[in-house]
Order: structure tokens, then C-alpha cells, then sequence
């Protein structure tokens, strides 16, 4: 199969090696032609090229841009396409960029691979990267079935799980485990930075040990992300914080008012509901 | 020397295999008699007994009982010992905790060893556990400065790094670093659990990742470790909530008014400050 390729970063570089690995013809587009030239020499495509011309042989075609360059990458692509041409992208936000999408080519499968490092860039490209991590597919009732169905085989053969959902209940369902803890987590940085006696501050930062690192993680990563979610998720991101709000409301109240019995019953419920969430990962 | 441990759990199991390594007797109390067949048998201690006239012949003794314990402790102790006897404890809080044994024994050294696994009790001791880590030690105009030296030291001896500041400063700092983060990830867990549509929350279970199951991570632990914090450390919690709560709802006011420059500065900013707290910790 011929599988083209836009946005040559951690995600498109480490596709791009795998589906070379599978014996695919990969072509590749990327605005910079140091980084066609950097895709070819590391065996992530067979052919790159700055002109998305290169991409009217392709059989399907993959959109890893970032979020907001993906409508317009639709629609400087389709002058190219025949229609039989399978697009599909694997944006982390999902019902904006359908319906910005999907009025510009019908013969197109939303989808958002789970998957990602600390690092981005063609650099941080790596094969296997997709193993044993969910590949989100989000059909509406306009994508075709056999596009569907190609669309997932070949994420299968990432050797990822795919999923299959509405694009309104993946936005829903990361903006809670994905979105939310990015905000959580900045507010804690942000609390703990706002401690005016410097040496009490000096003491927490000497202090700060494997809790604090966990729970600030994602909190401390890269701002344009967090931006982009909040910017492409807000509605379901709106819902998520108001919710979260209101429990740690309920938190404050228990220990403002001593209520010790509802806090010790609250915190034994976090600890029995967390497993549901996180028993499948590696802890 | 002759060391006394009271308590043989997760702390005072580990520094008794550590103690013994460096040559000193040591001598354990605890509960229960098959707790201390079991501390000789492993080589925690040289002796060990449920009687606390067993730590008459003691120079230091470390209090490791759980905090609630500690003034109880104390004045049951007290009797056996002579006035050389050095006190100190291992207690997570330090304000409340030195204020009920000071008054009590007043060759006391208030301390806390900032080191800890998951797992609790006896058969989670392990040689080495307190290496590299910070060993607080919050003396005050009443402490002898000849004991602060000599519990100084034998934490060194550890490999600790010590630390000294004042019993309030430290439950300030670890309110920020240490009971805060449990608050804020307690309430995330409980946050996407009360997600309504069933289907949604199945999906946010499925796709919970590494960001959520480090933010959720200290939310998830022992809920009476939880509640011990908190109601020990309320007054420094609380302050810690409502600075947290404050932070979060200028994110919130951010997303809903589309503040796009304000909540990218402030994820810049989180992402700045955090290696002021984590840099000295492996990532």
C-alpha cells in the first residue's frame, strides 16, 4: 500500500518507520526540506517532499500536523486526491476537527492514536512507538465503511487497540484523564510557587520528593500543548474543571470543618476507584 | 550506643537493619510479641519486647509510631528513662508533635526522615531506604544542642542529607509538597469518577494514560495516611487549599473567558518553576 504522510514529527516519524517495517511505501510531506532530507536519510519514507503534490499516489493518508494546521492541510491536500483517496488524522481532539474536516472530503476516518513521549519532533521518532496503546477511531454516519475498516487495520498492525467511539464522547472522556490533570497539575506548580516567605519556599522546593514530581508532571510539560488542548477541548475541558472545582470543595469543607469521617470515607473512595482507571497501565 | 526503637514498622524496621550495620545495639519495642519475633528473626533489632522498660538501657530512642501514637508513647516511656536519655521522632508533622512531647521530656529532638515506599509495616524494611534523602530536624530554644548533635549525626550516618529549620516552617513546607498534592489528586480521581454518561466513563477509564495515573497517584494511596495529614497539619493545610483553589480558578476564568495569552503565560510560568522543585529529585 502506498501511505502518505503530512507533518514529519513523533507521531508521523514513528508511523513512518513502522509502516516501512511492513513492507508500505511511505511518502512524506513536511514544510521544511531539512526535514525531508533527515526522513529519507533515517528510513522513515521512502520519498519526502515540502510539495503535498507527492502525496496524489497515495492510497491512504495520514494528517499529524498539530491540531490547528489540520483543516488547512485538508484543504491545500484535496486538489490532489482521487476519491478514492483515505484521509485520516490523529489530532488529540476530536468533533472540531471532523466537522472541519469531513465537509472537505467524505472519504475521511478521525482518529487519534494514544500514544506520545516527552520529546517531539522527527528526532524523537522511534518504531514500535503505537504498542499496546489505544488508536482512537471516530466514525460519524458520512465515513464509509471500507475506509473504516482499512483505516483500523492499519492501526492495528501498529499493534495498537482499537477503539471505536463518537467524536463528542472522546472529547468528553480526555478531557477528563488527559486535559483536566494537565490543569490540575499547573495549578498545584502555581500554589506551591506562591509562598511569599522565601525560606518556607526554599524548604518545600528542598523538600519536594516523589509525591510533588508525580503530581506536577504534566503540569510542568510543554505550555503550547496545554494551550492547544484547552483552546480545541474547551467545552468538555469547561465541564471537567467546574466538576473538578466542586470535589475540592468538598475537600476544603471536610477539612476546614473537621469532618474527619467524610474525608477518611472520601479518600478511601479515591483509592478504591483509581485501580479503574489506571489497572491496565504499568504502574 | 545503644539505640532504642519504638515502633517497628516501615521507617523504624529500616533504620534498625541500618543502625545494627554500623555496629550500635539495638533495642525494639513493639505491640506485638510475634512483631518482635519477627524483627530479631530478620535482624532488625538485637532485642526486642512489648515492654517499654525494655529502653531504660538506651541512649537515643526513636519514637516511629504512627503520629497519633507519639504523646501517648511518650508518657508511657518516660519512667524508664534517665535524664541522658535522648527522644527524638520520625513524624511526618512536626508543630503539634513537639509541642505535646517537649513539655514532657525536654532532651527531645524533633525530626523527620523524608523517606518512604508505598508498602508499610515490618516486612517492608529494607536496608539503605533513608540514603540521599532529606532528614529534617526542627530543634527549638529548648532542644539541647549537644542531642541535636547526636541525632544529627546518626542521621548522616544514614546517608541523609540534614536538614534544620523550625517545627512550624516545616509543616508549612510539607503542607505545599507533600499533603497538598494528595488534596488536588484525590479530587481528580473523584472528579472523572463522577462522570455520569456510563459510557464516557468506561472510554476515560480505557484511555486513562501516564498523565493520569501520575497526577492521580498520591490521591489513590492510604486514606488514613491522608487523614492523619490533614488532621495534623490543618491549619498549614488549609492555607495550602485555598491558595491551590485560588490558582485554579484563574485557569478556569482562562478557559471559559478564552484568556488564550493569560493561560499560555501561566503554563509557561508552571513549566519554568517546576524544576526549582524536582531538579534535585531522578525524573
Amino acid at each position: 500500500m502506498k501511505i502518505g504522510i503530512v507533518g514529519l514529527g513523533l507521531i508521523g516519524g514513528s508511523m513512518g518507520l513502522d509502516f516501512r517495517s511492513h513492507q508500505h511505501t511511505v511518502l512524506g510531506v513536511s514544510r521544511q526540506q531539512t526535514t525531508c532530507e533527515q526522513a529519507i536519510a533515517r528510513g522513515v519514507v521512502d520519498e519526502a517532499s515540502p510539495d503535498l503534490s507527492l502525496l496524489a499516489a497515495a492510497d491512504v493518508i495520514f494528517l499529524c500536523t498539530p491540531l490547528h494546521a489540520l483543516a488547512a492541510t485538508t484543504a491545500a491536500l484535496v486538489p490532489y486526491l482521487s476519491t478514492a483517496t483515505i484521509l485520516t488524522d490523529v489530532g488529540s481532539v476530536k468533533q472540531p476537527i471532523v466537522e472541519a474536516i469531513e465537509p472537505q472530503w467524505s472519504n475521511f476516518v478521525g482518529g487519534h492514536p494514544m500514544a506520545g513521549t516527552t520529546e517531539s519532533g522527527l528526532d524523537a521518532a522511534q518504531p514500535d512507538l503505537f504498542v499496546n496503546r489505544a488508536y482512537v477511531l471516530t466514525p460519524t454516519e458520512a465515513t464509509p465503511a471500507e475506509s473504516l475498516e482499512t483505516v483500523a487495520h492499519l492501526a492495528r498492525s501498529l499493534q495498537s487497540q482499537v477503539y471505536y467511539c463518537q467524536p463528542a464522547e472522546h472529547d468528553r472522556a480526555v478531557a477528563w484523564i488527559s486535559h483536566l490533570p494537565v490543569m490540575v497539575s499547573a495549578s498545584l506548580i502555581a500554589a506551591c510557587q506562591s509562598e511569599l516567605d522565601p525560606d518556607v519556599l526554599n524548604l518545600a522546593q528542598t523538600f519536594a520528593s516523589s509525591g510533588f514530581r508525580d503530581t506536577s508532571r504534566v503540569g510542568g510539560g510543554n505550555p503550547e500543548l496545554g494551550l492547544m488542548m484547552a483552546q480545541y477541548n474547551r467545552p468538555c475541558l469547561v465541564r471537567s474543571l467546574q466538576a473538578y472545582r466542586s470535589q475540592l470543595n468538598q475537600i476544603i469543607e471536610c477539612v476546614e470543618g473537621e469532618k474527619w469521617s467524610d474525608l477518611e470515607q472520601l479518600l478511601s473512595q479515591t483509592s478504591r476507584d483509581r485501580p479503574k482507571f489506571v489497572d491496565n497501565l504499568q504502574k
